[in-house]
C-alpha cells in the first residue's frame, strides 16, 4: 500500500498558499468598495481550513517522495488546486454553477485560458485578479515540476533533462529546494518587470498585473471579452509578444544565465529550434496578410507576430479575431496551437525538443533503409540519444494523436460542429485558450458549449498539462500493484 | 552511380501489360459502338512503343535489384503507370486537361477513388472500366510489393513482415516469383468471385466488372456520381461490404489458407485487429443513428457498416451522404480515415499493425514508468518487438501526422475552407477517396480545386500509398552517395 501521508501534507500546504493568495483578490474587491470581497474571504477560510487540517493531520518527519507518490502528488496537486479555485467563481456574482467553475479553474491552473465568462470588462476586479493568479501559480508549478519532478518520473522523454543536483536516487525533492527557490525568484521577477512595462504603456495597475502573470504564465486569461486587442496599443503588443516568447524558454536557463553562463541560452538546441519554427510561420502568415489580404506589412508583421506567437506557445491571447483572415489562417492556427514552447518553461503542446528528437529520429530511418547495416545514432544538443528516450517520445506523440481524436470524437457526439469539436480539442490538449470558428474562436467562448463537453474539455487540459502519461499512469494495474 | 537498366527493363514490361490492359477498354468501347475505342487503341500503341523500346534497349542478363534499385523501381513504377495511364481520359470525349487527367491516374493506380470526372453515369463504358483496371493493377501492384520487397526495405516497420521464401540476402525478387504468382491468383479468384456476386445481385456485366475491381482493390471508383448509393440495394451493400472486408486482410494469409492453413488468419493479431476496431465503429456509428437521428435499427447498421468499413478500409464508396448524418459523424469519418487496413492487403492508411504496436509501446512505457529498472519488450503476434521496428513504426507515424500536416496547410494557403482542407488531406494520404463537406465529400468531388491543390493531392496519394519512407528515402543525400 501507498503511503498517502507526505501526498497528503503537501496538499495541504498547496491548500494553505492558495487560501493566502485569495487574500489578494479579497483586499483589492474590498478597496474597490466590491461586496464580492466577502466571496474570497469565505473561501479562503474554507481553502484554509481544509489546508491546515490536512496538514496537521499527515505531519510526518520529512518529506520525501518515491516516484509513485510523486505521481499521485502530481495528478492530486493540479485537481486539489482546481476544486477549491474554483469557489470564488461559484460564491461570487458571476454565479457559476459548479461545471463552470471548475472549467474556469482547470483552464486557469493548467494556463490554458478557455473561459466561459462574458463580460469580463464589466466584471469585478477580484475575480479578474484571481484568474491571473491561479494560472500564475499553474504556471510557476509546472516550472517546477518540469524540472525538478518530471525529468526523474521519465514522461514523455523528459528524462532527458534530469538535472544533476536532483538526482539523488529515487528520492525527490529534498536538495530542489535551493533551485526551486531561485526559479520562484526569476518567475517573480519578470513577472513583475513585464507588469511595470505594460503599466508604463499605458494600462491600469489591475490590467498591468493581470496580462503581465497571464502572459509569463502563457495562460492568456484578460481583463476584457476583446482579449489584449481591446488596448489596440502597438506597444502592448510588442511587450506581450516578447513577454510571451520569454515565458516559453526553459527557465533552467535563466538561472544558468544569472549564475554567469548567459550564452547557454543561444547554445541551446531547444531555445534556437524555438526560435526558428516561430519565426519560419510568423514570416510566413506576414507574407500571406501582406500580398495575399492586402495588410499593410508592419501590421501583418504585427498581427502574425503577436497572434501567432500566442496560438504555438500555448498563450490564448488575441489581438484580433484570425478566423477572418482568409482560408489559410485556420489550418496554420489549428497545427500551431499542437507545437507549444521549450521544455520547463510554462507552455504546454507536444514541445519542441520533442518535435527535434522525432525529426533526429526520422533522419535516422532514413539513412538507416539506404544503409540497412549502418549503424546511425541520433544527436540532441549534441548529445546521443538512446533508444528509450526515442520510444519515449514517439509514444508520447503517439498517445498524444490518440487522446485529441478521441476528444474531437466525442465533442463531435455531444453536438458540436466538425471546426468546434477538432479545434477545442487541440486547443484543450495543448492548452492554448481559444479554439477555432465562430463559437469558442478568439471572438467567441466556451459558455455555450454542452456540461458534458466541459468536462470533456477539462480532463483534455488536465491531460496536456501532465504530459499525459503521468495521469495514464494511475490507470495502469502495475501502478497499483507496484 | 546506380545501375538503371534492370529498373528500365521492369518500366518496359510494366508499360507492356499497361498497354494489353487498354486493349480490354478499346474491346469494350467498340462493341457498344463507340468511337473512344480509337483513343484506347492510340493510347496503347503509344504506351507499348516505349514500353518494348525500353525492354529491348535494357534488356540484361538477370533481373535482380539491391535495395536502392528496388527504391527507385517502386517509385518510378507508379508515377510511370500513372503518366501512361492518364493517356485515355486526356484523348477521350472527356478531354481532360493534364494535371485533371494525372490526378485522375494518380487516384487510380494508388486506389484512391478521389475523382475530377462528373458525369460518371452517361462516361463511355471503356472509361469507366480504364479508370477500375487502374486501381486494380494499384492494388495488385501494391499487394506485391508489401509481400515481395517493402519487408525486405523495411520501410516504417514492415521488416515484421518478413516472408522467409524471400530472404535471400540483398537481392530481391529472385524466389518471388512462386508467391508472387499464386497471390495474383488469389487475386483474381476473389474478384472474379465478387464479379459474379454483384452481377446475380443485379448489376450488369460493366457494373459488376467495375465494382468487384475497385471493391478488391479498395479503390472506390464506381460507375454512378453517387458511388454505390445508385443501385439502393440491401443484396450489393452487403456483398460490397464483405468485399472490402476481405481486401483488407493479408492477402498473404489466403495463400497460407489455401496451403491446408485457414487457421492462420483467426489467430493473425492484425486480422482480429481490424476486424474488432471496424466492428467497434460501425456499432457505435449503428447505436447513434438508431438513438439520435431516429433510422430504423437495420437501415442504420447497413448505411453504418457500409460507409464506414469504406472510410476505414480507404475504399471511398459511399450509399449516402454521411456529411448530413449529423455533427457527430465528421469527427469519426475524418479519424477513421486514418486507420487503414492490415498490411499485406491493398488498403493504405496507418494501417492496423502499426496502431497495435505502437499501443503495446505505449503500455510499456506506462510499466516502465511505473518501475524504471524494470525491462519489458512489446510483444506482436507472439513475438518479441525490437526497439527497431518500434522506432521504425512511430518515426512512420509522425512523418505520417507532418506530411499531413503539410498538405492540410498548403491546402488551406490555396484557398481550400478548413474542413475541405483537411479532409482532402487525409482523404489523399491514406488514399480513401471522398473528403468531408460539399465541396469534395461523398456527394461532390474534386473538379472545382485548383489545378496547385490537385497536384499537392497527387502528391499526398503518391506518397501515402509507397509508405512515405520509400519515397523520402529518394531526397536524401546518403541515397544517391551509396
Amino acid at each position: 500500500m501507498m503511503n498517502f501521508r507526505p501526498i497528503l501534507l503537501i496538499m495541504g500546504m498547496l491548500l494553505a498558499t492558495l487560501a493566502l493568495s485569495m487574500c489578494i483578490p479579497a483586499a483589492v474587491d474590498a478597496a474597490h468598495g466590491n461586496p464580492d470581497w466577502q466571496v474570497f474571504a469565505v473561501s479562503a477560510g474554507l481553502t484554509l481550513f481544509v489546508g491546515v487540517a490536512l496538514t496537521l493531520t499527515s505531519s510526518s518527519g520529512r518529506v520525501s517522495l518515491n516516484v509513485r507518490q510523486a505521481f499521485v502528488m502530481t495528478a492530486l496537486s493540479w485537481l486539489v488546486l482546481t476544486v477549491f479555485g474554483a469557489l470564488p467563481f461559484m460564491f461570487s456574482e458571476l454565479k457559476l454553477d459548479f461545471t463552470d467553475a471548475f472549467f474556469e479553474a482547470m483552464s486557469g491552473v493548467t494556463t490554458t485560458g478557455s473561459t466561459v465568462i462574458t463580460g469580463l470588462d464589466s466584471a469585478p476586479p477580484g475575480i479578474l485578479l484571481w484568474r491571473a493568479i491561479l494560472q500564475w501559480l499553474g504556471g510557476l508549478g509546472i516550472i517546477v515540476m518540469a524540472i525538478a519532478v518530471m525529468p526523474m518520473m521519465g514522461v514523455g522523454g523528459m528524462q532527458l533533462f534530469k538535472v544533476e543536483a536532483f538526482e539523488t536516487g529515487d528520492k525527490v525533492l529534498p536538495r530542489a529546494a535551493q533551485i526551486s527557490v531561485a526559479l520562484v525568484g526569476i518567475y517573480v521577477g519578470l513577472t513583475t518587470v513585464w507588469g511595470f512595462l505594460l503599466w508604463w504603456a499605458g494600462m491600469n495597475p489591475l490590467e498591468s498585473t493581470v496580462h503581465a502573470m497571464t502572459t509569463l504564465a502563457t495562460g492568456g486569461y484578460s481583463t476584457s471579452d476583446a482579449s489584449v486587442g481591446h488596448f489596440n496599443s502597438w506597444t502592448i503588443d510588442v511587450i506581450i509578444t516578447a513577454g510571451m516568447i520569454m515565458a516559453s524558454l526553459p527557465f533552467l536557463l535563466f538561472f544558468q544565465a544569472m549564475r554567469g553562463r548567459p550564452l547557454d541560452i543561444w547554445r541551446d538546441e531547444q531555445v534556437r529550434g524555438f526560435l526558428t519554427i516561430t519565426a519560419s510561420i510568423v514570416l510566413l502568415v506576414t507574407a500571406v496578410l501582406w500580398f495575399e489580404s492586402g495588410m499593410a506589412p508592419l501590421q501583418a508583421l504585427r498581427f502574425a507576430a503577436f497572434n501567432i506567437v500566442s496560438c504555438l506557445t500555448g498563450t490564448g491571447f488575441a489581438t484580433d479575431d484570425y478566423n477572418l483572415w482568409g482560408s489559410f489562417a485556420l489550418p496554420i492556427f489549428f497545427f500551431t496551437m499542437f507545437i507549444g514552447g521549450c521544455s520547463g518553461s510554462t507552455t504546454c503542446g507536444i514541445k519542441i525538443f520533442r518535435f527535434q528528437i522525432l525529426y533526429s529520429a526520422a533522419r535516422v530511418q532514413v539513412r538507416h533503409l539506404v544503409q540497412p547495416r549502418g549503424v546511425f545514432i541520433p544527436y540532441y544538443n549534441r548529445r546521443p540519444v538512446s533508444d528509450e528516450v526515442i520510444v519515449s517520445v514517439l509514444s508520447f506523440f503517439f498517445v498524444y494523436g490518440l487522446t485529441f481524436a478521441a476528444l474531437a470524437a466525442g465533442l463531435g457526439m455531444l453536438g458540436l460542429d466538425f471546426v468546434t469539436a477538432i479545434s477545442s480539442a487541440a486547443t484543450a490538449i495543448s492548452n492554448v485558450g481559444p479554439a477555432l470558428g465562430s463559437i469558442a474562436g478568439p471572438a467567441g467562448n466556451f459558455q455555450s458549449f454542452p456540461d458534458a463537453a466541459k468536462w470533456l474539455l477539462s480532463a483534455g487540459m488536465f491531460l496536456g498539462r501532465l504530459e499525459l502519461f503521468t495521469i495514464l499512469v494511475l490507470f495502469s494495474r502495475t501502478f497499483w500493484r507496484g
